[in-house]
């Protein structure tokens, strides 16, 4: 059994902030750093909109709409509304608090603030003491080629409710992001690198692609860990297993695990799949099944509390 | 006594939309063309706002917040409460409702239409039929000269309340200006100009400002008329009075006068100042005292319907 001093936590949004609220419950600030996907991030009536980053900082601060797991628990819609009685572009609702915060941020970037900075200030008024970092303060954009055309993610995602199919996904502007400062100098000094159960091809897949990021998660001593976003065959949340299906790829932890290939060295799945684990060990990988819904606080810090304890035993 | 065909008013916010109110209740759409004040509009936050327009707009569809005359009844400040939670500049307050409007307006811009042409869709969708014009889609800008330095023209009105001595107004790109599509036809053709209540310095010499709006007034057939805003020697509301006084220029009625001196043919000012009638015609204006305190919708149809009655009288 091994000590584990820092932890690095690498997510999208709703699912990989309940791990995030779990791991911020157990571990001090100065031991998790969390490391959010931005390749969603997009622009919308001159909005700069980065829904995983506000889903996480939400979370953590306990502000989230408890119901969806993203925007703001209370919040009125009125702005959009408003937007969509003059006939404007209403499909993706922001909350009119949800508003403040992105005209704020918008605001910030404009006076050249780096989105890095942007979120330190934006967590420290919402009391978050964690370390949030965005993957990149570069435009890295994630698209994707389907049936209907090329199309920016949220398009994609919120717009056309995920149902075109999905030939490609595309990171835009990826060979010159650079990682956002802080990433590289936690993932060196991490001894414990787990990658939550986000969609890995739509939430963590654009992380791994800034260019230095996945490296680093190579060379690193860190144990690595990922936390399979699929559950009896099917996604948690979201089109996981719809996109996986039209990639060609096996719909199972072991299809994670094979994605995942080469950067982690355990998988963590549901405990309804534990006769799972015997195949995903033949990978050479360590295996465990947890219970790994997570619905209240409790379940979150149960499964924090789980996976630290075996990654301690088996790192 | 003459025929009265077509009126075309020209106005600031809050007390020119007042006597917009009563003269769209007497005439239909083709006799009343509305021109409106836009030196005020500005940028923040990323949103190209227009306070003036907004107003105007917004009283026309009965909409208005009752109380203070812009904004729109019944809204929410959750945005801009959050903005401030956050630290940011929370000073300019707009509604969340108005903020879906402002934020509309602005993308509508951003893909290239002009103001005149957001205006008249704004104003369908909000169901006013008369001819609303910004009188210029050019940006042109009011600033002041203080003795706190120079300023645009919400920084002084807003964020220091009017508060700064003014020494001298500033119309930035008035130069390069042009009035807006409509707006020369609609005074060549008039045979009643009205230049409403509204602030002659900040409100309606920005509109006359712009090239071309000053020449067709002076060369028009139409009669001119114009409604103090100072009544018992105070403004109605706002900074006029305080502002005349910094600049040096009497206030009163007589002040409004000389100040419109070459445009105006008459002059309308409060009963209560009934007895400078004579010194007004002393100047070669017409001039009528009438009830000009606007409150309940039947207090604008009044003094509407008593300005066009005098105005057929006295042409």
């Amino acid at each position: 059994m091994s000590r584990i001093d820092r932890v690095v936590l690498l997510i999208g949004g709703v699912g990989g902030a309940k791990l995030a609220v779990g791991l911020a419950a157990l571990l001090p600030p100065e031991r998790l750093t969390i490391v959010v996907n931005t390749g969603d991030d997009f622009e919308h009536l001159g909005l700069r909109i980065s829904p995983d980053l506000d889903t996480v900082l939400n979370n953590l601060a306990g502000v989230a709409n408890p119901q969806t797991g993203w925007g703001l628990a209370g919040d009125t819609f009125h702005a959009m509304e408003t937007i969509g009685k003059h006939g404007g572009p209403a499909w993706f609702q922001l909350g009119d608090r949800d508003l403040g915060v992105n005209l704020l941020r918008t605001e910030m970037l404009r006076v050249g603030w780096p989105l890095s900075q942007v979120t330190r200030h934006l967590a420290a008024t919402l009391g978050v003491r964690h370390p949030v970092i965005p993957m990149s303060d570069d435009a890295m954009r994630t698209w994707v080629d389907t049936d209907q055309g090329e199309m920016a993610f949220q398009e994609y995602f919120v717009r056309e409710r995920w149902q075109p199919v999905v030939k490609r996904i595309i990171f835009k502007n990826a060979a010159t992001a650079r990682p956002a400062p802080g990433v590289l100098s936690a993932l060196e000094s991490a001894d414990l690198i787990i990658i939550g159960p986000s969609n890995p091809y739509l939430s963590i897949d654009p992380i791994l692609a800034v260019p230095g990021i996945r490296e680093a998660m190579v060379q690193s001593a860190a144990f690595c860990v990922a936390v399979s976003p699929i559950v009896g065959g099917q996604a948690l949340k979201g089109p996981a297993a719809k996109l996986m299906s039209e990639l060609g790829i096996e719909v199972s932890p072991r299809g994670v695990a094979v994605h995942y290939d080469g950067i982690v060295d355990g998988i963590i799945i549901d405990s309804v799949d534990q006769s799972q684990c015997a195949d995903l060990e033949s990978l050479g990988l360590r295996a465990a099944a947890l219970d790994t819904i997570m619905n209240t606080l409790s379940d979150k810090t149960r499964l924090a509390h789980d996976l630290l304890s075996w990654a301690k035993e088996h790192k």
